[in-house]
């Protein structure tokens, strides 16, 4: 019934989560080992070229914990680039000493977005589409979790007038905004596309404004009340410079 | 007590998604990969024999992330001819490099269906005869996911009296009308055959339609306060003759 | 507090459900697939020989989709029983290219069972006989899927008083009844058994059947407000001089 | 704020429920085969000589159904000998041909026990004495479950006053007490060491009984509205020297 | 709304699960055996010299039952120190015998902390630099569950004034002190690090005593209403000088 606040979407994006497994890596030869590390460095160095280019952008970092070893985040026009990244992945030689333990499919949006009265288009403001066609920061650390917004008895979000949606959103965005300059916060949205409604990452110098940021925010009604959260999945950047060391054996 | 809406019911259908075993796929010689796969490709070329002759219809999409590769859909006259199909593509030698992550068995269906008074045969008008017995688009982009309506405390779908339900059901085909042109949706019901009670099946010219379709929907008050959704599978059209492409390593 | 309705209990029974290893099952020679075939049809010609002396029943299936291959149902006189037929088949050669999907353990049951005031044996009852000592029947169609009541906030079936519940399955048993003839029905009660409560088992000429029954009766009170539903699984009948042409590479 | 009710601890308590790998435990040689299952007799023996001394008991089942294909359960006095006799058996040849599915961790407990006035010891007392360091039974039959009590919204045990929870269980432990002499049941604690509040394990001279007990236990409002169960593991007893006969292929 | 309480963040902690393959380990010969246990002493070795530097900290315990073999623990000043520890670990021979079942992200913490109120430093105070700079005890046992505070209709912990969510830990910390001296408790917050928002890992000299202070703590009203537990991992201490006798075989 009510008019659903609108979105700005941006970039198709992919998270794509593996696990090596390193007692089949360890029989690796070392003198192949490096030369498969290094074919997974070019292909990494083809992102940061497209990045460059501002066609697309990429996140590379590995993940503490047993869910994962590392995480490559791809940002790119389509949903085939996504598609395309992801088998030339499975076709490179390293792609055999890993399990793909996650991944998430979504597109780069800025939410509760009002078009402009002026019919311009929203793109040809440079604040505007450098937020849904970002340039993923390489800070020290990473952050992923998916969330909903939660359908339950007397708590559903999507039952609540537009302007309340509005304001919770605006008491949430004015916490988030504390840690600027400290977290760089990217949101997609994946309804209709994965399993989660939106994928936030979240990138950091320092990883403990994660836990500060998050626990501040979970007193935010919106969260409090209507957030849904998936798994947590932190990590470290993974310099191509470093792959050789991260990957020796 | 109160009695439900009617559905008309068509072909059954067969979701079966595939993840690919990449590493033991790469072990296999060149010359020996592309027959294999040729293998496939013949299989793919007998259902599309048999769409053209009307008696099933079929779709062949990757699937991006790492629920599957791909997805196969087929329908067909019979649980039987769904199980062959299915036994046909495991005695594929294609199979064994594949592990089935996911099916769905469902039939067809017009839900909410209200039988013609003059008592004539609705499958005789080829309006509803062609949505029961659809040919599946060939389009760019698939979006398949499962569905319940809740049945929990206030939000008990199934304790509606039937024009609460019919009134809330047109609604929300109003939405979906809105995307005609853009996004064809195929509705399966799946009650009594698979563990949710419906599996949607849509296709897109552009990705992004499935993220706008669903998010408004998502207001709606059939989704907002009944709507239940299991995993979503996106992936994008693979034509036979890119198969030898997209299976090349 | 409320006296609970009583059941009458006759046979045990067992659902195994298994996947085969197609893969590892392509690699076996021609004829000594053939032979390990045979050594399981011989077993379940002993499974025949006992339903002919009516100590026991049994059903083979295929099972449609990821979720197994074939299912077996034997139905015995007791958990040792059962245990002996579950560890004759890993026995078997064919064993060793299956996996045992699911499984589950059961009594078939009468339930609301209200015992003859007169004190004469039920058993004696020759049509009560039949519904918990029933002869499987080899139609086309299985539909299996184990359920709850539920027992959550306001609508908890187990507080509800004996009358109540006893008119809602009236109720229920009604709908069930338009399909007689179409649906062959075996409810076996499993509480303290395995993890659900009931085990159903429905044998259909036409698969549809099962949709149309099973959607009619989630507008039941019982299920709408009650009902719990596990996994369905379905299948086709597989007799046992079909089992050398469905085990065929 | 309520007072808890006191519990009286004895023995800890291993469950570990292993499934056979019997694909690969048929390629041992016949004699090899006998000469580990003699190993895993022997060490079952050990156990039996600890229960003649008083000091453990131990129980040795086949389990029904895909769950495991058997259970031991070991009471001992501390958790080092919970995990001595965990990896004593994982050092048993026999163990690499199986998996660890389950298993539960546990102190035989006395719930709702009040402490004797007089300050006397409760182990002084042999009937206090036996229930806490029990013999476990050699009867046909074994269930072993988990259970929590709920704490969801108006259904929350642990926010009733401690009459009200006393009441309920003596209300309970009647419907136990009609089943006495044909179940045998041991209620271990597991708060703070495994992912349930309590284990329950039953014993029965016929199967039967156990789904008659809980199920009638069902309507008890203690179960009714406060108990939630995890999966149910049911099966044989396996006597030492019927082993060879189950383990033979 | 209200304003969180806020917490004082000291190490980081990675909790990291680890489950033999003990067929895999047996088939090692011996002496090979006990070079590759010695590797992993002499790793756990180092991590007691860091914890001598007072620049981290570390626990190596058993896991008792199915869950895993062995747990490790380490604090340390980074998430890059967690990731290092953790690569290391993989990087070792054992390594390729393990299956790493389980992980924990967090940070220890002291929650509910009020700032001093000169502006002072709060770890100038060596009472509370040792809350969240610990050094873990080498105690018998351990026990480690995650946990959340619910988010659930009227069960909303996120959304209780501050002052009466001080209330409710300040009764529940009363608890927890009677059993000081018998359970030392780390608490280490993961909100925007791992799936949970809390860790909770206890050492103990007697395993009863996680029993007794969890089932009391679950009557306070915190716990109660607003708890919500996830796996309970309970083990012994495992001393690097017994490690050659737990891995032998």
């Amino acid at each position: 019934m009510s008019e659903p606040s609108q979105t700005l979407d941006g970039w198709f994006c992919l998270h794509d989560l593996r696990k090596m497994d390193w007692a089949a890596w360890r029989r690796v030869p070392d003198e192949e080992r490096r030369s498969i590390v290094q074919e997974f460095v070019d292909m990494v160095n083809t992102w940061k070229a497209v990045e460059e280019e501002e066609t697309g952008s990429y996140a590379l970092y590995t993940v503490v914990g047993h869910k994962a070893d590392f995480i490559m985040v791809n940002l790119r026009d389509s949903m085939n680039d996504l598609d395309r990244i992801e088998q030339e992945f499975n076709k490179l030689r390293i792609a055999d000493y890993t399990t793909q333990t996650y991944s998430y499919v979504s597109v780069v949006e800025q939410g509760n977005y009002t078009p402009p009265k002026d019919g311009s288009d929203p793109l040809d403001n440079p604040n505007m589409r450098a937020r849904v066609y970002p340039v993923l920061p390489k800070w020290n650390h990473i952050c992923f979790y998916p969330m909903d917004k939660k359908r339950e008895g007397e708590d559903n979000w999507y039952s609540l007038p537009l302007e309340e949606r509005v304001e919770l959103m605006k008491a949430h965005g004015k916490t988030g905004r504390k840690y600027a300059g400290e977290i760089k916060q990217i949101i997609s949205g994946s309804t209709g596309l994965d399993d989660w409604e939106w994928g936030v990452t979240l990138f950091a110098h320092d990883a403990l404004q994660f836990k500060k940021l998050i626990y501040e925010m979970r007193f935010d009604e919106v969260s409090a009340r209507y957030g849904k959260f998936g798994a947590f999945y932190v990590g470290n950047l993974l310099e191509p410079d470093q792959a050789q060391l991260f990957f020796d054996m």
